[in-house]
């Protein structure tokens, strides 16, 4: 079978993760990795043998001057691939797309960029049907992610009536925490509902989903608080057992000592993931409560890992080497050892 | 007219507010501060002229080896008082209940402990008819009086039908952070509900309340995000004009540059409030959302601060000095400067 030859233009904080993980499918190989920077960042990237090219003939220079080995520029890349990742700041991918367009290259573009960028907005185990063959998508969100996980997994049960949400949101990326984050005191977003909600519904129109948001002064991850109205009165073990449902769902529990988002870090390091990632949502089973006709719960979110999966997958609907939804989240998650349970019995 | 002679027992984060508060009002007057420790704290009360009282025996010696001028034990100060306001620790005070019974004062207690130990929960707005001339009440926590204060403000213009609430609990307090807090983590509530949903119930058992809680990394002061199913339909305006019926909530603009917890607290010390202490709950009424028959809104809460004038309210409750809440409150908002409109025109 041939391979298909994937590009990463940005190899940041998910460009880096998303090169990582196309190596480890039998299905794809890396064409190259394509940046600005000349640091330690590229030369990572160079130690693992991965082709790095330079965003244009400037960056090659200084590239080749700091002695980083660029073999061409990001439309030398392009040329070689089959599918380009944009994984660059907002700013920069859109004018990326348009290089993309022209140069006749399916693309994905991460969750900062618009819905109407790409016209789909892709979530692997709502709507990974609806990408075969398309020319482009966008991965949405890491917050947005989980949400559709959790919300399609009560969907396909037949349990969610509305979702309302509080998201903790962490202030910056733990390696950029040197840039500028905050500490010691909580920053509202201006506005309710936040843009979450409405970002869910670009994936599947039919959730009812509101979202307030708050940035913490912490950098580890994500955690929200649900508060869902089902379609009728229902029992703990039917609402984990919808959750199950999802391959990328693993239930936690507070009495098995993961009572905090470090906890939950720490584990991932402990279970020897690249970067103490976590590509699962972690909910908690035991805190979970249901009163009457209401849900309530909490789950943790890893900012830059929980999109890496998903992208895989999206790559998988674009080339059409794998129709199936089930079979390319199957591929995925072995490839990354994604589990429903980390340590539970 | 003879003043209330008012005990404080306990000169701590709550007990020492509680009695500069009394001295600031005009029908009291403090009988005096009873505490266990001799160092700068303890000081700061005798600097203000305060009557200073040891806890016993033991610990007045050590007040007076440290050269403060004790001037008796906790049995002198309930004599000399009319009633004591308990502001100990939590397993402190449940001892010291005995005593206060025993010598038949009038006593309150802090929200840490169980309703059951006075019968009665106090919360101004909402129940002070109820306090008049009981033996003793509780002042509910910090984060029970704002779910009373802005729920009650709803109730009485009936809006409410249920209220859900993810309450984010600063992990400490400021001047006790050296003594442990947490630091980039999030720590969950164990269970759903927490606590403090019944705990308004115990003021208000018609109130259909259910919250989740989470500690977070700063220690400014607490943030609250509420989803309420209203009875029908409501404009935004009729949502404002009915919190706006409360004296102790105050709305507050991010456009005004209000955009966190920090800013908050620096509006507080800039208005020259002790401590930077805010009495009221402060909510932002540009942030308020109203979709339907539903309302999405946050507040910041001051936890050292907000039960203060609910402590002098419930004095002139038991005492029987005011029988009408709204006066009560009243010659409390006065004396305290608490206001509606921070810098809102």
């Amino acid at each position: 079978m041939k391979k298909i030859k994937v590009a990463v233009n940005g190899y940041g904080v998910i460009g880096k993760r998303v090169a990582d993980a196309v190596v480890l499918q039998d299905d794809m190989e890396l064409a190259g990795v394509c940046d600005v920077v000349s640091d330690w960042r590229i030369r990572v990237a160079e130690k693992k043998n991965y082709p790095v090219f330079a965003f244009n003939k400037d960056f090659k220079k200084q590239m080749t001057n700091s002695g980083v080995n660029a073999k061409g520029n990001l439309d030398d890349l392009i040329g070689a691939a089959d599918i380009i990742i944009d994984c660059t700041p907002k700013k920069i991918a859109s004018k990326n797309i348009e290089k993309y367009k022209k140069a006749n290259i399916k693309f994905i573009v991460q969750g900062g960029e618009k819905h109407e960028v790409t016209g789909h907005s892709f979530s692997a185990e709502n709507n990974y049907a609806t990408a075969i063959g398309l020319e482009s998508t966008r991965v949405v969100s890491c917050n947005t992610t989980s949400i559709i996980r959790t919300l399609t997994a009560l969907k396909k049960a037949g349990l969610l009536r509305k979702a309302r949400g509080t998201l903790l949101r962490r202030a910056t990326d733990p390696w950029e925490s040197h840039l500028g984050g905050i500490m010691n005191t909580l920053v509202p977003e201006p506005e309710i509902p936040s843009h979450q909600g409405p970002d869910a519904q670009t994936v599947d129109n039919e959730l009812d989903v509101i979202t307030a948001a708050v940035k913490v002064p912490e950098t580890l991850s994500h955690l929200h608080y649900w508060n869902v109205q089902l379609t009728r009165k229902a029992s703990k073990e039917e609402v984990i057992a919808a959750f199950k449902e999802s391959t990328r769902i693993s239930m936690i529990n507070y009495a098995d000592g993961l009572s905090s988002n470090n906890t939950i870090k720490e584990l991932m390091l402990a279970m020897g993931r690249p970067y103490g990632d976590m590509y699962e949502v972690a909910l908690w089973q035991d805190m979970l409560k249901v009163v009457d006709d209401e849900l309530f719960y909490a789950y943790v979110v890893d900012n830059q890992a929980i999109v890496i999966p998903e992208t895989i997958d999206a790559i998988r609907a674009l080339t059409t080497i794998e129709k199936l939804a089930t079979n390319s989240i199957q591929m995925t998650n072995v490839s990354l050892g994604i589990t429903q349970k980390f340590i539970e019995k």
